[in-house]
């Protein structure tokens, strides 16, 4: 083996862009550590996932699979926003991140950060922005994000 | 004329979609008004336009022109993020609110607000979230909206 115990461990645990088979490793159950993600059909899953396929690279939703248990065990999502501002510039926003609470301090969510961050960067982004709750804000400082602006929301439900 | 001051008032400033036209009326010298913005052509213009367009509903850049001078002097955009959380719920991301300098205090910004979360609403999206500068917070809580998380931000340029 050519490899150490590092690059051993990075082999492992690869960011890739989701698969239409995610579901059933584990992806709706891992969302569900994050927020309200109730019941989704294959079929549900299946035509979001076609839709959001439909935006080609404008959208990405990059996964981490733990291959020994086939579980899909980190994710995050990227989707970028076209302007007129900024001479017509583009803006990638992260949404949904999550990694498994039995594999937190392994760095996979650094890993997904930076899948989505170089993803905006190749796509021609001026920047990249995401929204957090304050306890989070030393992860994305880490990252080499800095705290910009203040979040609003308005709930229909 | 049968209607007063107030809904005359209202007729002049009515809240509708982006055309194409509206670069010639100072689309995008209002916009300067919030961030960079320079030198964008007639054909970028067209081409963003039309790159927008091609999302259908899920996209949409409200205007308020002023009829006596044709000039536009307020807008904002949303686009409708489709998501797998919340049972592939929807999320309306409003962006780029501007609303003229020497139009202040005309309630435009609340019109501009309103079409925007309305129709996001109408397509079915949990929520609507934007980012702000905290000075701008009381103005989005008059309009309904909630303090919740912070904003991060990584720029490339």
């Amino acid at each position: 083996m050519q490899s150490g115990d590092t690059s051993n461990r990075e082999d492992k645990f690869q960011a890739r862009k989701l698969e239409v088979t995610d579901k059933s490793k584990g992806f709706i159950e891992l969302l569900q550590q994050l927020s309200v993600c109730d019941s989704v059909s294959d079929k549900q899953f299946e035509e979001r996932f076609q839709e959001l396929s439909s935006y080609g690279e404008d959208h990405l939703v990059c996964v981490i699979e733990d291959n020994r248990s086939g579980k899909i065990i980190a994710t995050g999502s990227m989707f970028i926003e076209k302007k007129f501002l900024r001479n017509c510039g583009k803006v990638g926003h992260i949404e949904d991140v999550v990694v498994d609470a039995s594999t937190r301090g392994m760095q996979l969510g650094k890993k997904i950060i930076k899948f989505l961050t170089d993803h905006a960067h190749a796509m021609g982004c001026y920047k990249v922005i995401l929204d957090c709750i304050v306890d989070n804000k030393g992860f994305y400082e880490k990252c080499g994000f800095k705290q910009k602006e203040i979040q609003m929301a308005m709930y229909f439900v």
